[in-house]
């Protein structure tokens, strides 16, 4: 048997650059068009240059059972309308699969659901590791005004279904509220 | 069904610490007796104390598939005889199962080999992400002059296999020479 080799990558705390990376994935607001309330500031944004939202460095390792697949992602401050940068947001392919994040710089919450309904919001600060049970959809949102970056491992069979998120949304969205974060419910979730 | 709720613990990047933590396991010497190539140092070193080699920090997650076990490693620098203190070892109980350290403080060693007498080593400074593939047994060294501190993640059915390393050990041992470390061969590895 060719057994894979045992490697390392070096990342960068303050930027979050991992190196060398396999694969980069930018997500700009056309790629996320209709995932924000606000449609018209969408829009308006999308005229003015379509912004960067966030950023993943992924390395390069086979997308198998037993594996183990990293990343870290790198969302840059700012709002859509009311609501702040955020990503797209996922269940795993393999719904029955965890993950870790781990903080590494700004601050972000994680935003999770249930099909049946339940909602978590957690805080990430750098040092902070939050554990997304088995079955729960994903989303991180950077609540600061610097880039919020965050280290991310999962195994390497979970997959990503994207479509359930994209079709029916997030039960709570995160908006500015006077200076401050605030979670509400989301008026188009179904 | 009841499902898992998220969670979030803190992690000290420069003591290792994790809060909250569901078990610390704490190894001195006297935990690895016959481990290290230098008895009578060992034994020398038992009489005037038993020192602490290190402690880690795991979170409470199921050990079950899908899962992701993690936890923090602190190994404290000093050396028995001429070998820099190091972790125990261990392959994983599921063999074809990853791992990943990741480096926050210090300077380490990590040591890997498999069944067939393959040998890897790869040096973890903060920062540093080091791939465990499937099928490697991993063992992790200080180098330096302070703490060495890691992050690892695995997948919560993998288990530990210590039994085939207390018996024939690793084919490389880590070692002080002229003030540096150095990577020689294990006289009594079987």
């Amino acid at each position: 048997m060719s057994l894979m080799q045992p490697f390392a990558a070096q990342l960068q705390f303050q930027n979050g650059l991992l190196e060398p990376y396999g694969r980069k994935t930018v997500r700009r607001l056309s790629d996320m068009r209709g995932m924000y309330l606000d449609i018209s500031a969408t829009e308006e944004l999308l005229k003015q240059g379509d912004p960067l939202l966030y950023e993943v460095y992924e390395v390069d390792v086979p997308h198998e059972e037993g594996q183990l697949i990293y990343c870290t992602s790198i969302i840059y401050p700012g709002q859509v309308g009311h609501e702040y940068h955020m990503t797209k947001g996922h269940f795993h392919s393999k719904e029955g699969t965890a993950e870790i994040y781990f903080g590494l710089r700004g601050r972000g919450y994680l935003l999770t659901q249930t099909h049946d309904g339940q909602v978590s919001v957690i805080e990430i600060v750098p040092g902070t590791v939050a554990y997304i049970p088995p079955f729960w959809a994903h989303r991180t949102v950077n609540i600061g005004d610097e880039k919020f970056v965050f280290f991310a491992v999962y195994p390497g069979d979970a997959g990503h279904n994207y479509g359930i998120i994209e079709e029916g949304g997030f039960a709570k969205l995160v908006v500015e509220k006077n200076g401050k974060p605030a979670v509400v419910d989301n008026p188009r979730y179904r």
